[in-house]
């Protein structure tokens, strides 16, 4: 395997290697999703879909394609994404009389709907979602799951009564998102109500959970967008209240991007040796490898092996018996390299003493457990998953840095995120730009880094 | 409700109120999946993918465009397809180089990586699948679910190393389908080999899964399709034998439409009150009716709807409690035309005799059970199904005719599938398909029914 310090390097060859994707399909930007990527953005999907669903999400699907008069009504929105848009002009030989956009995202055709869909303060609120692949026509260098011009995700939108519901819901969702981040991927972020300049274009504010890669630079893996009453006026989207008065409806839009999740849990969680996946969302949690030198006595063993696995399906563990011709060793290496959490090797000896030696994929730590100890093996999961969760996030903080003053900026760039301090002037602002990004101005007064006045705290990271 | 005689009114009536779809969208032939039709697809596809996975598909995900020379490489397949292809042309302001199509079907995609992908004998079969969409403009008349611009589907792609390997997946495929369609979704079907002219663009064999719709059309549910090496040939997919010698892969792909598998339950399975659903595909498999008609003794009521409900819930059913403001009458109403499979209606009385009103959504019929047979639940579900599944496949047996003399043709057309004979001559041919579309030719000898000479036995009907 080729060693992690070359992140680009490494993370190309195991998205290869553990049948994550594939890049050579013959269009710029887009990629084949195979079986162990798929499966893992599947389980993020289940899991983001059931909160949201308990939270009163309706489960819906809307087309691909949106008429552009329909992607254009709100100016900010397409002025931010036109040039981006894919767009269908004819079907067979014939021109279309209208174009038609390949989705960059759904807020448009959406909210054509809930015209129709609401009528009365008791339709609200309303909130669905869906599951889906969006397209943008990215110009800058594109690279696999981080920045595509396919992209899975999951996209939520809501109308309410008025802006503190809408804003509750911002809440919630950032809770939800919180869940699905750190609670089944493992992975740390911090959220960064972003700048004016850099909201989602027809927006009043923007959330943006952005983690941190091991090359020190940003990637945003979410958005959480209050809308305010931006669409709905446009849209015309309004609703019955109590007293009989025609209002419009406060929105919000929220969505996290299913393969930046899966890039940034291969990248944080990754080692020399591969991939190291969460046991929650791995395609393969065990793998059985029997250990056996000679023909006589391989049987037994195999049989044993054949017992442990029956054992763990019936706690409903995806596990799988390696019964392959190749060596252990090699078998060890293509097991860790697909980041399979656990590895259970039994041989002879541990037939004979009723034993299974197990070794975690995380920490390489070799133990032995007694078969009626199975039942138990869920326990060592949620360690696994706790490791992983507590080297991420310690990793994380340690990469946080203060700075007081522009010159400290160089030694600190690029490996990772810098508190720091930006006045109102825009001379400033574009010192510190010359550098980095800045992902958020928070309300917490600070000096200026730059010119030393009175200022704003700031956060600023090199960004994917 | 209205009356399901008069089937088109009854299907665009059921799809609006029962939540499945809404046709109101903006774009001709696209319409939007709502909760309870996308419940459905759902589940027929995870049915259908688990399948597929135990006979060895690998799950993939590829992009939706296709550049322009791979769609056009396989010239009988392009020619069948190239007036319903929806084409990009621009992406921003800017004219791209090379056109790229919305998938119309998979194939060209799939085999330029199947080239790349296989290598040796080893790599053979190889199967893999996939859940999207598809886009066709069809300039015939759209109807949801049925014929639409954008359709949802899986479709299943292999290589195999010589005919008879891939004849025997066609036989796989089939059993594979005939589970989807008849054990799950309670369907009759019949298999036809569709006749020269029909086949899919690029087949030796084209197998389709017709189904009777209830105004007597068939609906063509699925297709199986047997490539020989019509794509390895063109695609130049390769594989080395044991003697090392180069040789073209044999294929085979396939596909049911999950849009038309759910027309066809609503279609075939539904009456005057409503939508009617197999129990393992409904969204709400009971839902549970408070008779109170007092506010005294309506908290014990409640409260016993709520120890019902936590049994079921353990068991893994899909169960709420009505707990609206409105009469029973109404919800018996709303709830029969979402399709639920069961009512349970809990009275003052039930709660005294610690019994449950069971009420059949297929049947009308009303038992009462006892709270300790909740466990038995799961035998009314199978009941449902069974005679959902008879009921279908009687009625669709009694409207297969067989007809000797063309003059026979009109009191039968329209009604069903018609078994008759047609000779080879063109003339005898065209005088038939005045009045239906020939289904399939089939070996078995039969006179023709226009010159009486010998011919084949056919299949005709009226078709979607």
């Amino acid at each position: 395997m080729v060693c992690k310090k070359n992140l680009s390097e490494w993370y190309h060859k195991v998205l290869d290697e553990a049948d994550i994707t594939d890049s050579r399909y013959p269009v710029k930007g887009m990629l084949i999703y195979k079986k162990w990527g798929l499966f893992v953005i599947r389980e993020m999907q289940r899991y983001l879909e059931k909160m949201l669903e308990e939270s009163d999400h309706e489960p819906t699907l809307f087309p691909v394609l949106i008429p552009e008069d329909t992607l254009g009504k709100e100016t900010e929105h397409i002025a931010g994404f036109e040039e981006e848009v894919f767009w269908i002009t004819h079907a067979g030989a014939n021109k279309l009389e209208r174009r038609l956009a390949l989705r960059p995202t759904s807020e448009t055709p959406i909210y054509e709907m809930f015209r129709l869909w609401i009528r009365s303060h008791n339709d609200l609120p309303l909130k669905i979602h869906q599951s889906c692949a969006v397209y943008r026509y990215e110009t800058k260098h594109t690279r696999p799951l981080i920045r595509g011009r396919e992209f899975l995700w999951n996209e939520g939108h809501s109308a309410h009564v008025d802006a503190k519901d809408a804003k509750e819901n911002v809440e919630d969702i950032k809770r939800i998102y919180e869940r699905l981040i750190k609670d089944l991927l493992c992975l740390p972020f911090v959220i960064n109500r972003r700048p004016e300049w850099d909201r989602f274009p027809g927006a009043d504010e923007t959330y943006a959970f952005d983690t941190l890669m091991p090359d020190g630079k940003t990637l945003q893996i979410a958005t959480v967008h209050n809308l305010g009453q931006n669409f709905s006026k446009v849209f015309d989207i309004t609703y019955e209240d109590i007293e009989g008065k025609h209002l419009h409806v406060f929105q919000t839009s929220y969505g996290p991007s299913f393969g930046r999740l899966l890039a940034a849990a291969i990248s944080i969680h990754g080692d020399d040796k591969g991939l190291v996946l969460p046991p929650e969302i791995a395609p393969l949690q065990i793998v059985i490898i029997p250990i056996v030198f000679k023909k006589s006595g391989s049987e037994e063993v195999i049989a044993y092996a054949k017992k442990i696995k029956e054992e763990l399906d019936s706690l409903g563990i995806r596990v799988k018996i390696d019964e392959g011709e190749d060596r252990p060793g090699s078998k060890f290496y293509r097991w860790e390299m697909k980041g399979v959490p656990l590895r259970m090797d039994v041989g002879p000896r541990d037939l004979k003493e009723g034993k299974i030696t197990v070794v975690r994929r995380d920490t390489g730590e070799k133990s032995q457990i007694g078969f009626d100890e199975i039942e138990g093996i869920k326990t060592i999961f949620k360690d696994i998953s706790d490791n992983l969760r507590e080297k991420a996030e310690s990793r994380f903080r340690s990469r946080i840095f203060k700075i007081e003053n522009i010159d400290d900026i160089k030694g600190k760039v690029g490996k990772g995120i810098i508190i720091a301090g930006l006045c109102s002037g825009g001379v400033c602002s574009e010192r510190i730009e010359e550098h980095a990004d800045i992902l958020c101005v928070n309300e917490t007064v600070a000096k200026c880094i730059v010119c030393g006045g009175e200022g704003r705290e700031i956060k600023i990271a090199k960004t994917y």
